[in-house]
């Protein structure tokens, strides 16, 4: 193969072809560090056009391509495998803002950035990029579109397809697909750059994206309620929707299991705790300083008094961290089986329920830590605790995973919410996600990518 | 054919396989008058797996099949060709909502169910289903889906791809395919549903839709206001979104040509005159009552005093009118070349400017009637009086349009924004499309209905 590098090198300049095991350490392993893999050489293009040349030399050579953003996918679907024939494409160089137009609310960037210097950029026009999810500092866009992201704000202002106006995109014979537009209404053919979002690189090497803009909120509210079931929960939702409208930017559930987790690390950091503990955050642009009050008044007329709302950024802040540490603390906890299920936000208390007898029926003792974005459906659910001491847990992931996807399905839910479907879970797509469904993905597959050198291996 | 005809019969039953001229009528002729065709039948399927034996009929058969919901496409996309050969199916009795989750905010109804129908359903639920437009009473919800409708509420709600969870759908081969979920979040696989939406009936055909809905605004706060130049606008545009948000639902522009048509017609309508005339409405959910106050205060403070607010829901209504009765008003002074035309927002001042200065030099004296969803960048931009007494204005379609289409593709706009492309703008979008999207889309085609039956003679 190493007749191979000298083409690529002459592309992206010798230094930014890594082939040292010093160098492509960082690429070769992925997030959670259950995938590794063995690349032919890591190329860092720094323009589309080097991105274009390098994949029109692998279309000519039938080279693997493997695409790879911040490299924080929880699923492998950025880590090459051992064959030592696949190109890893890391795009951190390909990292300009390209535009902002503050009049129209949108920005062009390019796919190597990461999200927070999106958000910062957005921010210094003045204006709001709203996906938010824990690893904004290292993901990046391209990554964050390919697995169409969600995250902490979805309730409000969608996942990143609907925050995606356009998208220029690397096919797998190396032509170059301008549909960066910064429309928002647009009925000319069919809407390509849906193709792309969400394909975890299969299909295209996605090189930059025009992304809806927002008015910078001026006011939040945030607040942690204690409820008694996962029925309450659901229904101080739909509460809150009809009394706040759009307002209502995040709801997050906490199962008992997790606060107990909270109050074994952190005695005292919890003001209290029950059934259901929810961080509901209101935000609002323009001239609305009374929302706070507003949401306490609301609190008090449903006797939900023995909530705790934010009163300043700090307070605000420190509810914010008790769920966002749920991932450390579990992890601290030991190991667990994760699960990044969807299913109707009015469907959360049933599965909850039948998903919660049908675990404890097959592995008595099993815990439960239950969280995530209730307000989308979305919740992780993650299993630990099989067998006594939480010994050989993993020889159970089969089983227990059988036991959950099923009561998702039965749900018409889906066993990906918002970390795609990687390396780790094709196998379950495969079984329970519609025949007909399967058949297009596979002919649109064959379509754009009859060499098969997008990402292979992975779920397509 | 007539051998055909029988199996076909058997299939949805006698009574609804159309064949005599005078039942035909209805369907063969499109909305605006354009375009006429001549089909085998139509045939009027009551549920999904009608349909789907009728696509595995002519799948086996090669019969093209040309989808029809209320027949209101303004681009002749769901009129058959003159062959005899074509199958109309007619999707009118496919019209139950099958249910509406209140909890989750969604509906699912089948295609043939008219918009207003949906609108209504959604209302007996005390909630919102926000897609608006004038044909709204005979459109069909598989038409506004197949042409990725807009409307008057874009700007807060997004288009009907943004309002749609879940599809079910016809493949060209006859398969049924069920994406009909209900979830916020779901990267499970590609969303395939993605590639029906818009594709004006030349991949498979819907049959059922999973709809978002939304708490039902409470306030609203409607004006119409007078500025002096297209510049003035859109700074109002902005100034409008960064004070009130999302709360911004329509943002409607009419220059002073449409103004000018109404004062004609119906003297006295009209409280003022101006360059431009805006109409813009807010809406909010929950407690806000004094949201028109505040857009008055608002006003003051601009300057913008000589606007008109409704004070109530009959003013709320007059002022509509006056925007709504554009196309009407327009048919009565009659023919002009119609365009849908879409840029973004920041580059419509530049648009009328150039645009305007080009065809003035091609065609003195030409009239523009230029008003539409400017929020969303989206304007109905017609063109008459290219030559004196409008004598023989059809015989500049073509120049007229190249110049329309240059201008938009130089500022990266569309050239059908919002009602699609069918036999109408074929060769435009040939021109105009990006190269590398045309490719893709000729793909996707191709591996989805290689016997190229469905709705054929369109774009694709």
């Amino acid at each position: 193969m190493t007749d191979l590098l000298a083409p690529l090198a002459a592309i992206v300049g010798a230094a930014n072809l890594l082939t040292t095991p010093h160098d492509i350490a960082p690429f070769i392993t992925d997030y959670r560090g259950r995938y590794h893999g063995s690349p032919l050489a890591v190329a860092l293009p720094a323009s589309s056009d080097e991105v274009a040349a390098l994949v029109r030399f692998c279309a000519a050579h039938r080279i693997a391509i493997v695409p790879q953003g911040g490299n924080t996918s929880t699923c492998g679907a950025a880590t090459p495998d051992g064959s030592g024939r696949q190109l890893v494409i890391a795009l951190r160089r390909l990292n300009r803002i390209r535009a902002v137009d503050a009049a129209n609310q949108t920005i062009t960037v390019e796919a190597g950035c990461t999200l927070a210097a999106v958000q910062a950029a957005a921010a210094s026009a003045g204006l709001l990029f709203p996906l938010s999810l824990a690893s904004e500092g290292s993901c990046q866009i391209g990554g964050n579109l390919s697995t169409n992201a969600g995250g902490l704000a979805v309730l409000r202002f969608g996942t990143m397809r609907e925050l995606t106006l356009g998208l220029e995109v690397v096919l797998p014979d190396g032509q170059l697909l301008d549909a960066l537009t910064a429309l928002r209404k647009d009925t000319s053919g069919l809407d390509v750059k849906q193709l792309f979002i969400g394909a975890e690189g299969q299909l295209g090497l996605i090189t930059a994206a025009t992304l809806k803009l927002f008015p910078q909120p001026t006011a939040h509210a945030t607040a942690l309620l204690g409820v008694a079931s996962a029925d309450e929960a659901i229904a101080t939702l739909n509460a809150l929707q009809a009394a706040f409208g759009d307002r209502l930017t995040s709801f997050e559930m906490m199962s008992e299991v997790c606060q107990q987790l909270v109050a074994k690390y952190q005695p005292g950091a919890l003001p209290f705790q029950a059934p259901w503990a929810l961080l509901v955050e209101l935000s609002d642009s323009g001239d609305n300083t009374s929302l706070q009050e507003r949401l306490l008044q609301w609190l008090a007329a449903r006797g939900l008094g023995d909530g705790v709302l934010a009163q300043n950024d700090s307070e605000r802040t420190r509810l914010w961290q008790l769920r966002e540490q749920m991932s450390e603390l579990q992890k601290r906890d030991g190991p667990s089986i994760k699960h990044d299920i969807g299913v109707p936000t009015s469907a959360i208390p049933a599965f909850l329920d039948a998903c919660g007898t049908a675990l404890q029926a097959a592995f008595p003792g099993v815990r439960i830590v239950a969280f995530g974005h209730a307000g989308d459906g979305n919740l992780h659910y993650n299993i630990s605790h099989t067998r006594p001491g939480n010994a050989g847990l993993f020889a159970d992931e089969d089983a227990v995973n059988a036991i959950v996807y099923e009561q998702v399905h039965r749900l018409r839910g889906t066993l990906a919410a918002e970390h795609g479907v990687g390396q780790l879970k094709g196998h379950w797509l495969q079984r329970y996600k519609d025949p007909a469904a399967l058949a297009v993905m596979r002919a649109v597959k064959q379509a754009l990518d009859p060499q098969r050198i997008m990402n292979p291996g992975k779920w397509l």
